[in-house]
């Protein structure tokens, strides 16, 4: 097994779908990382930053996920970022409505002494020089780097972004960001324009048409489970993100075949993450419902052909 | 092996793409079902009318594909359908320039005598009165009856569509086509809901993003190969059909297993068809390109994972 760091906010969000809202309620990349790779059990630390505003509660539910919290500061005269969006009836778009980055203006991430040499290192959607700083701690060089970005980054910090791109195994990035990043229309040549950036690995996702991993010339598809209802998306691509780097740090194995697999499991955890408000799904997510669900994956997927 | 009747049009098409234009090309649906189908050797016949200005040649070539072309009328003093649309730069919408009716205005089809007792009827998009005018000629019921349609007959005559959709397996609509035939944004829901109309097998294609099947509560999901260009998207749907019934009375085998295979060779014939304009890709398209693309396909969504 191999230790992971995930660095990220740890946030408050208020959340508007047209099925219901929330007061501020848990959320933050680094908190859906987190949950969602703690479904492995996995030895992982979280670098983020909160306020004095944060309630233990919270504190305490990550802590009883073994997740190792010495690398959050707590900023005790300071209040904890917060982000609040409304989604539109088609739940693939949102209007964000305020951003209120509080303690996260002056982060300065600080990976804990134990974790200076884990061997996955997942870069949650941060400033990129924030990630970049994550990286520059790391004691021996990881035998995985994976970052997530955003759009707001290519707009505000592209040569930072294009900086922390360089370094790192793997990028995970939505496609219409595949698309800004790249100046490309087709996924598969955006995926190429990207590999030449840096990254061996690239997962373009696609919200609910799935996820594509490319590596040179090879691609791997991992389709959304099909559902009735998407209730929030809040944190899909974070979970997403979590369960990839949980599963590789589990098994240990980077190859592109068990990259397929950690794509599944992302895409799995993806799945039910979207089905309530915020972290309320993952914060309980019996390993039992996720095998039956991973049992969906594969008769989604798999078929037997015969060539005729 | 079972025989295959294919009901559509079979016309002019002009198209214009950001890769360029064409005059009058070969197209219509039941040309694109049938050059499809035919990849399987499968005993098969286009109903359809065409005009005097329709070109031997085209016959000839449908005809030297094994296609029983006796179904398709030839109306000597008048002008074969045409189609004329031009693609916008994303390539998943299209304006069209001009739809001339012509001949298939007082289209009566007429199933020739052999294949009246076909196994497999594959209703490409025409009128719903036409598609279940084949229905009616049929002198023992289908082991399957597969129908195309599009939004088009939704607007113009949905009732009629209705009648005809209750007397089908089988559906293929597209995602967009789905929602509004159902009203519902879900496509599961929409499944569902289609299902309740009659046809226990719904196939919605999604373009670019692959295609659902869906029987009772099982869905069978099949991606679309991530191409570096799509070059004409025309025909591609009618491609997909036509791999799918192909497939289908190859194999003598309508079960839902079997069918996730027929949906993976429509869509992996639709990727040949979007890579020139019309019907030049699949002209002429040796076994051995779609065997090494469908190894491609296997290799796009298979995964070995192991239940951590």
């Amino acid at each position: 097994m191999s230790k992971l760091v995930i660095v990220g906010t740890v946030a408050f969000d208020a959340i508007e779908t047209p099925f219901g809202k929330t007061d501020k309620i848990l959320g933050g990349a680094a908190t859906f990382i987190g949950l969602s790779a703690s479904q492995f059990n996995v030895d992982s630390a979280i670098v983020s930053v909160v306020g004095g505003d944060f309630p233990q509660e919270y504190l305490d539910l990550l802590s009883e996920k073994n997740i190792d919290i010495s690398g959050i500061e707590i900023i005790k005269d300071g209040k904890t970022f917060f982000w609040s969006g409304r989604y539109h009836n088609d739940m693939n778009s949102r209007d964000t409505l305020a951003t209120e980055l509080n303690v996260l203006a002056d982060f300065n991430p600080v990976v804990p002494q134990d974790y200076k040499d884990a061997e996955i290192v997942m870069l949650g959607n941060l400033h990129p020089i924030v990630q970049s700083s994550v990286l520059d701690q790391m004691t021996k060089k990881p035998k995985l780097a994976i970052l997530d970005t955003m759009n707001f980054w290519m707009d505000s910090a592209l040569e930072d972004l294009h900086n922390v791109i360089k370094r790192v195994d793997v990028i995970t990035i939505n496609d219409e960001e595949a698309r800004q990043l790249t100046g490309e229309y087709s996924l598969v040549v955006a995926a190429r324009k990207i590999h030449e950036m840096g990254p061996k690995y690239v997962v373009i996702k696609k919200g609910e048409h799935g996820a594509l991993l490319f590596h040179n010339d090879s691609v791997f598809y991992a389709p959304a489970l099909p559902l009735e209802e998407v209730f929030d998306p809040t944190g899909a691509g974070d979970t997403f993100a979590g369960g990839f780097a949980g599963y590789l740090a589990k098994t240990g194995d980077v190859s592109f075949e068990n990259m397929k697999n950690a794509v599944i499991y992302g895409s799995t955890l993806a799945s039910f993450c979207v089905e309530k408000f915020g972290t309320e799904r993952m914060k309980n997510l019996p390993k039992k419902e996720v095998h039956q669900r991973l049992q969906q994956f594969k008769d989604l997927t798999q078929f037997d052909i015969e060539l005729t």
